[in-house]
């Protein structure tokens, strides 16, 4: 007899407020999406278990490209990075900076990123919300290169607040063992170079919120303090660039939500170009405590990092924030990236290349500090 | 000026609901408890950016015991079985469900897991909490021989009720691709074989709850009706363990929060028996949608599972849901695994030998159906 047809008033799973149909139907529509970021390396495996990716497949990576392989991998989240996101209601790009977390981390260790998985908890399953997250993962694997090889989505009453949602992401890739990112690589005489970060990225989220809450801001204002001043040192054309930037001026809540620049293509293109020489000391990732928290994990202990809080043009948002929360200079040196998302340690010697490799693939990059004799620590110059 | 040494009124992290040191000095701590998960593959990494994992060390996974390699990767949580375990204040036990969800997938496509990585967001850094979550990953982590590679603690005010937290997993493992399951292998005239549960697993607390609240049930209560009843073909001393069993009846709370069983030894031992001769059609791990939601997925579209839910006991646990919750026999079979939490389609020649194959590995296995000429279902014979 099938019970299932009955309408009866009894207790199921969709009255105790979760809904596996609506949850399934996602799911399934996540097929294309998901193809458009694999290679033929991911193999299809429809209603599978588990995702499956191909490690020796036309271009052998572990029988050809390496000899030593090391599978590298991170989880991350993006913070209350999406409490502020639900509150303007804009979920397209939380997706890129759940990507950016996990490979930029990844890259640190002089690994490729190979795929990516998610986790999106949710109170109860909200579709265009579920798909404008999921758009943009998979621009992050596509920005990343690397496969949304597979997910969770879960469903979870009374755990999140009607709107809420938690977002995570994992990413593997490999990294040749010889060639791995060494902090005992780094010398006394290395330069330090800074890539731009694209604002705020997804950290410090916490101390954002309680700003524009303290300070009454209007996340759908657009502030004029948060246009952009042209560098001083530029004129003509970047003069007159950074002048439209200011005149299409964004609301509040939108500039604090721009993705985290995703730095893999311009970092794997550089570290292919010098396989041979190690002009690469050591990479960091500016993530939460920022510079002098992460660049730190670069280091060995018998040098420190020597930065120049000025030898970079620190963005308006920064600025704005630290202005409207009244929050210490050194306490927004511990909490956000002011404008560098992540650094690179080269010889002295190649700074210059390494710093045109980089502007050719699209970075804007200062010299922001150089290494001394130390302890394993990040100063600053003033 | 070291303007952190300030005192002032001014806006800090902190203030802002985000202990940063509380986190990393749980973050430090955890480094005893992964490194018990650790074999020599895992590659020691302090402060680095992600976790390293080698893969041609001592016994060279790619170029001697793999010939064509593919890695399998999968992302779970535990759903709201966490609420459970924060009503009851019982929290060591969780991340073995975690690892469980995780594993227990992967191994249905015939993958050896590698790694593991954790996700856990929390309101604010609670230690003890946090130090009996990562103690329980950590032990399902052993459970699975895999590696507790890494993970991220995000403390997340506002996203969070107090005592609320989320925990998410990714699992990675390998997989030779030949020997890969596959639903085409499936045949008419195979045999479902189930593996006893440990309980309700990591699915169906939603509905879980809701039981418990509709019907006033005590978490803290031991009900005799959760005493499980000596099968009746079992005499002498099965019937003695039985009997004790019950007589060390357990609360409520805490056979719900019974620990997702591991089925990973006893699997990839099975398989490695059977490396030449296919013996073994497809598999299937019980999760959310029950028997018929999960075992279709091992099934081509030419046949179908025939299941005699008379097969096997069911376990008091859903007995007295069902009973107490007024829940229909048909929203039971497509919300819990009614004391099955693993199958596996075997030849019928071989049904014999693989049953006491797992019998002797610590499995309670039961001859729960057969495959028919069909269209991809799971029928049930009553």
């Amino acid at each position: 007899m099938p019970s299932a047809a009955r309408r009866s008033p009894r207790l199921t799973y969709a009255a105790a407020g979760v809904n596996l149909e609506a949850k399934d139907a996602f799911t399934e529509s996540l097929g294309a999406l998901m193809r458009r970021t694999h290679s033929p390396r991911v193999i299809d495996n429809p209603g599978g278990f588990a995702g499956l990716f191909r490690l020796d497949f036309n271009e052998k990576i572990f029988k050809r490209n390496y000899r030593d392989p090391v599978l590298v991998a991170c989880a991350d989240g993006v913070g209350t990075k999406l409490k502020l996101a639900i509150e303007v209601a804009k979920y397209d790009t939380l997706g890129i900076d759940l990507v950016a977390m996990n490979v930029n981390d990844m890259i640190v260790q002089g690994a490729e990123p190979l795929f990516f998985l998610d986790y999106i908890a949710i109170g109860s399953v909200d579709r265009p919300v579920l798909d404008a997250l999921v758009r943009g993962i998979a621009e992050g694997c596509q920005q990343s290169g690397c496969a949304l090889l597979g997910g969770e989505t879960a469903e979870m009453p009374d755990l999140y607040q009607p709107g809420d949602f938690d977002l995570a992401g994992f990413a593997v890739g490999v990294l040749e063992l010889p060639r791995a990112i060494d902090p005992g690589r780094v010398e006394v005489g290395d330069i330090v170079l800074g890539l731009a970060s694209n604002g705020i990225h997804s950290n410090g989220y916490s101390l954002v919120r309680r700003i524009v809450k303290d300070a009454r801001l209007d996340l759908r204002k657009v502030y004029p303090e948060l246009a952009e001043q042209p560098p001083a040192r530029k004129r003509g054309k970047a003069a007159a660039a950074a002048s439209r930037a200011a005149s299409t001026a964004r609301p509040l809540g939108e500039v604090l939500l721009t993705p985290t620049r995703i730095y893999v293509n311009p970092i794997l293109k550089l570290l292919k170009s010098y396989k041979v020489k190690k002009v690469i000391g050591g990479m960091a990732h500016i993530t939460g405590s920022g510079i002098e928290g992460n660049l730190c994990r670069a280091l060995h202990k018998k040098v420190d990092a020597v930065i120049d809080p000025a030898a970079w043009p620190r963005p308006a948002v920064f600025r704005f924030l630290q202005d409207r929360g009244g929050v210490d200079e050194a306490e927004m040196r511990r909490v956000f990236n002011l404008g560098i998302g992540f650094c690179v340690i080269v010889r002295k010697a190649f700074a210059a290349s390494v710093r045109e490799a980089l502007a050719k693939s699209g970075e804007t990059v200062y010299e922001i500090g150089r290494i001394e004799k130390g302890k394993g620590e990040v100063r600053f110059t003033a």
